[in-house]
């Protein structure tokens, strides 16, 4: 079938899984700064986990503020990223210009790069603005989404 | 095709895209409760944010009570609506009766808003009730796709 | 139509659909073991919430070492089992071989469920082993995704 939506051959939905492929990866990727940080500075959130630190140095400790950063920029992913996976499919479903979508998908992409590396460095407001910009891309859908369905 | 599942046509489909996206969107409103706390309390977590609130008023704090209500409200969400965005997706493919699944969506995003009013509130056994409630519509919907599929 | 993916119909979607119900479920579950500990330990995060506890005994207390470890958990599998939710289904839309499929969302069950076990038992390395092999379970989809979509 030439017209089917929900498959590779719809450029929208090849879009999609491209950017929610790398959206969740980047997500997944911040357990990885954690655990360098928790290893490099030998801070870890159970007893048992200070095996994996230089002994006699390491400790549990909850209030490391490097290892917090990551830990808040990564509440943060979740807080974002999780309904952009799911609106961002059912968009697709509202059959949206091609170029449209792209813009979307490729704008909260990079509004969650550019804010993640905003975080790391301690950059505000811009970090603020990254961060409504992603917010805003993925309401936007939603509320094509909304509109388009039935309460 | 007059049997698409998943299209808009599909009224099922319909209303579990207009409920996903507003459950989506109430789970990101969270955040500009947080700001407004944040921003009027004078409290931040990063020291760079501090430029956002009263000059000379504003302090990092990691346990005002106001902002980690809210941020233990944001949590729950984040526990409860990405499964229900996901389920009730799959729940959709097991073809239910229009009017059971209808129900279903309506009954766990009113436990949602419910819940969200009464831990802002500070009301128990309330809050609890509408918790377990808005969870056992999850489950209702899991315990049927799991029966569907095949492990 | 005999080659719809998107259905039950699909041994590789109705795999996908039994192991993403489970996940969902084992996920929400970690709700009662913190309830659990909560109620026994008689600690609180709410201070509305200590009607649910033991008399003049029931305290708001966030930093109960039983409590925090199972919170600790649970935002771990926040972290780890939406993407999961979501990756697994755009790995569908891929068209893997049935088996390759199966297995990748055994392991990643398979996965978790250790975890979970080993998180609550205080074992290392094995959480640590578990949770890279749930991760690299969910990257290797997120890769062909990725690798099918066009960006």
């Amino acid at each position: 079938m030439a017209d089917r939506v929900v498959s590779f051959d719809n450029p929208v939905f090849a879009s999609y899984a491209a950017y929610a492929g790398l959206a969740s990866m980047k997500m997944m990727g911040m357990t990885l700064v954690t655990v360098y940080h928790r290893i490099t500075k030998n801070v870890f959130s159970n007893p048992e986990d200070t095996c994996f630190g230089a002994k006699e140095k390491s400790v549990v400790r909850l209030d490391h503020p490097d290892v917090e950063r990551v830990r808040r920029l990564h509440l943060n992913d979740l807080e974002n990223i999780p309904p952009f996976l799911v609106i961002g499919f059912l968009y697709v479903l509202t059959k949206p210009s091609s170029d449209v979508a792209l813009w979307h998908y490729r704008a909260f992409l990079a509004c969650r790069l550019l804010h993640t590396a905003c975080y790391l460095a301690g950059l505000q407001p811009w970090r603020g603005i990254f961060f409504f910009s992603g917010l805003a891309t993925t309401l936007s859908m939603a509320v094509q989404v909304v509109a388009k369905g039935s309460l």
